[in-house]
């Protein structure tokens, strides 16, 4: 139990060049001072750690951003420590946008319930948060996988890709997993269901592709941009679907991707959507009506990489940017 | 009236090498045999001229094209004048692939009917031909343009740009053109009923753009790609929608579109579609159902630009080649 006043907090020293590294972060510990009257304070349990978070600190995340010196931003599972709504008393599971830090103040309508049937609330940030989200936004809104399609997904071991797949399969779809090394495809396949998985340290891709799914490609999740999202866009078939929702490898600022010529989109009768999960926040009632009483039931796998401590998000967070989680990265800020 | 031993026909003579000159074509007679028993033997009357036969005669338009020697191939309206097909007899007119040729034969299930209440059998080619349907699915079918939205067509003057201009307008859109010299804008705003016209002689296109539409681009019909395509996507509006559907820049070999950035379509929270109208050749009832009563009505504005004889066709496309036509390009075969 942290004391209100000595809130340990992770805050940008310094917008990293390229790969980030653990001393662009700074541990501090910055008193939060008394809560304002009609705010809720949190005490954060779980910390989701997302590439988006990338271009965050880079101070271009969709028109936004932050500068050296301020925390983190971040979605986590807190506990409402201090509140006078009676709608949300202290000692209920919330989530909300607590950031890299222990304690974190909230206007109750920034606040979410979490749904308490859960096996363990983190999953509240995984199965049932953003990456749950954008994956049910990209795979069942956008593309519309539809039994026996061939549905591609990179980055597949991470919190969208397993989700993303999970929710293909659901659609009778064949799943891809396109990742890198032994060990994630064989998470890939043997914990998250992928029918396929292709090993970018082993295979050659489009080889691959073509050999597994000679019919073409229907949907791909485009979650890492070029040189892949070139890649399978030529292996589409005709009226497939590309949702682009994320651009990993520019985050790190040391690539640009191009993406496909347009002439391909034509050719291919392709629909490409962009994907921001934050449009997603109003359908969120309809998603988790159809998703908490899967993940209740133990049908959805949260394949969880969990850190121990808030200091240690710094350091897992620069392994994720590398490619080197195994799941979808959570840290455990309290108890 | 020609004699069916004396067929004149327009020849590929060699490939062109970036813009397409008239020596790279000739006029030749080509005897074309006695007609086979079921086929119908049709004179053409007209003959559309379309910036996509560019790539055919590259031999790579969507996977086919020609070699020289070839007769090129094109939509004509032509006159029946040899048949036993009691459904297709002589005298009538029908819309066929007919070519840059007098006469061609062809199966009967290769020709479709001319609607007979036209003011003149042209039209056929220009609003309820190739580009009219192309129109239809980019506007209707694809971007489904709405009341309020602002579409923004390039090409704008030319076969589908002055029918998609006027499909937006029935469809409740303001219309921004994008055209080169005075006279084409004179002809989209006062002819063919557009909003507003870009001249790119004169004006800067993102400048303009954006005076014309502070709030945003809803919908760009891209029929040219880049740079235009760059710079009008990065004035879409948010969840704005792009139809891909013709690379006349690149057609002639000189030019390589890239698109925008990926990223640029997630922040726009856009849909880019692929169109490629022979795909709704099976939905032509649909669209001749709305659009051919609208037509015999004068309801809809066929802009052509007519050339007497087919000895003008390869003059008259290669100027539509460097986009100095004033609208749809027609060739008069026969009478």
């Amino acid at each position: 139990m942290t004391k209100t006043d000595d809130n340990l907090a992770v805050i940008l020293r310094q917008r990293p060049e390229g790969l980030p590294n653990p001393d662009d972060f700074a541990l501090e510990s910055r008193p939060l001072g008394s809560r304002s009257p009609g705010q809720v304070r949190c005490e954060t349990l779980y910390l989701s750690l997302d590439p988006y978070m990338r271009s965050v600190i880079a101070g271009n995340h969709l028109g936004h951003g932050i500068d050296p010196g301020e925390v983190i931003p971040g979605e986590v599972i807190a506990r409402v420590s201090e509140s006078d709504d009676p709608n949300w008393p202290v000692g209920i599971a919330v989530r909300c946008q607590g950031g890299w830090q222990q304690l974190s103040d909230h206007a109750p309508e920034a606040l979410s319930r979490v749904p308490t049937g859960l096996s363990r609330p983190s999953l509240a940030l995984s199965i049932l948060g953003m990456p749950g989200l954008t994956a049910w936004a990209g795979i069942v809104d956008l593309a519309k996988v539809g039994e026996g399609e061939v549905v591609v997904i990179p980055a597949a071991v991470g919190g969208v890709g397993a989700m993303a797949a999970q929710l293909s399969k659901r659609a009778g779809a064949t799943t891809i997993a396109i990742t890198s090394g032994s060990e994630k495809c064989r998470i890939a396949i043997e914990e998250l269901g992928y029918d396929h998985c292709i090993d970018r340290n082993e295979d050659d891709l489009a080889e691959a592709l073509s050999a597994i799914s000679p019919q073409g490609v229907s949907v791909y999740f485009d979650l890492v941009g070029d040189p892949i999202l070139t890649t399978v866009a030529q292996q589409l078939s005709i009226g497939g679907r590309v949702v682009l929702c994320g651009l990993i490898k520019d985050y790190n600022g040391d690539h640009k991707t191009t993406g496909p010529h347009p002439g391909l989109w034509i050719t291919k009768r392709a629909t490409v959507s962009g994907l921001v999960v934050y449009d997603y926040e109003p359908q969120r009632g309809a998603f988790e009506e159809e998703f908490v009483p899967l993940a209740e039931a133990g049908k959805l796998v949260g394949n969880e990489e969990m850190h121990d401590g808030l200091e240690t998000a710094p350091e897992a967070f620069c392994q994720l940017m590398r490619g080197r989680n195994h799941g979808k990265v959570v840290v455990r800020v309290g108890e």
